[in-house]
């Protein structure tokens, strides 16, 4: 805690008078007001990303979704369940942003509607019906007050580097951070991570750690990146 | 911390030598390695009971789902994620069992099919098939091996007394306790509850106070059940 205070304070700012806003966690996709669609971020990775961005100097807004981490110091904290309410609040701000780093793991699919009591047993016998969320990361890639540099994270759980490759490509951002989950002990819910980025000068593998380190080097390509003079 | 353990050595010990199982937490229903139904259950109440439990002598096993709480010293915990190994997991500790506390929120659905590899959108299209779930409670209660005490839980977000009564007679349990978590500040996620209690006996109050308070007036009721003449 200390370390971190000191780090924070301490490190250099070569992101000081940038913007940033980071997405993290799961969403919440509402069943009823019991029951729900989610996924197993634990928020940990965004989180990270949240914190040495701040740590770098960024004024750092961080949008989460549910989970139980403690906020880190010195980042505004936006709390939302649902894609639909993580959309608005990363639109809401996105006119301000220099950076948008969107590590959350919005869910695709959303209950097509959303009781607003209890359901019985009964009542949830059919299959049930979905609709599409909208897709944030590529709504923002496009958007006319697009940040500067706009940094996406796909978890993939096979073929990881094609995929990402590809979501590179179609979603029109600068950078996708590649994390592998289908290993024990990394990704999702776990304190480690392997991190591959894609951008437009290649593959860079950041290896196996943990999260924050990652989150430091993760800052640091992307501290490069607005430096250079194809973004600027 | 220091008045738990205290608690924990010091306090009568009325159910010294009974055996309890209690289930505690949401059940993960997997769509996919990362997606899943769950539900809002923080595992809170549960855990409450199995402490209390064994604060008054009990041995005390949690099958737990997923949660980030620490477990209750003095409390054997076995956790679990879907509904079918909550099932298992309880059913294999039947025999040796004297009294059955069932908070957990298990699931009443699971996708008809868990794919193995993380979908792709477009593999998610179409309406989730959902099958039922086993109803671990009342599969208990009717069980040649049920313990001599068998407690649901009921968690309702309107006709919350009406409900479980109902829950009280279908599911041939000897205790229910109904909480209302339609109030904001309770129930789900939170730390205070209001539960109300019915039994043979008629109806309970036992008012709105933290779980841990709320656990320990339901234990004092489990222990007068037990030494009563109709049970015993």
């Amino acid at each position: 805690e200390l370390v971190s205070l000191l780090r924070l304070h301490l490190a250099p700012k070569p992101l000081a008078g940038r913007h940033a806003l980071v997405t993290a966690g799961p969403t919440w996709e509402a069943i009823d007001p019991a029951r729900g669609i989610t996924n197993r971020s634990s928020g940990r990775q965004g989180y990270a990303v949240a914190q040495a961005l701040a740590e770098a100097g960024a004024a750092v807004t961080l949008v989460s979704g549910p989970t139980s981490l403690n906020p880190p110091t010195g980042v505004r904290v936006v709390r939302v369940e649902s894609a639909l309410e993580m959309r608005a609040a990363v639109l809401d701000r996105l006119p301000e942003m220099d950076i948008l780093v969107a590590t959350a793991a919005v869910a695709d699919f959303r209950p097509a509607q959303k009781a607003s009591r209890k359901l019985a047993k009964t009542a949830l016998q059919g299959p049930l019906e979905l609709c599409v969320n909208p897709d944030i990361l590529a709504e923002v890639a496009a958007h006319a007050q697009r940040p500067k540099l706009v940094v996406g994270f796909a978890a993939q759980t096979h073929d990881a580097l094609a995929l990402g490759a590809a979501k590179h490509q179609a979603k029109g951002v600068d950078l996708i951070a590649i994390n592998d989950v289908s290993q024990a002990g990394l990704g999702f819910g776990s304190e480690d991570n392997h991190l591959v980025l894609i951008d437009a000068g290649g593959t860079h593998d950041l290896g196996r750690a943990d999260k924050l380190m990652l989150a430091r080097a993760l800052v640091s390509h992307i501290t490069s990146l607005l430096s250079s003079p194809t973004l600027e």
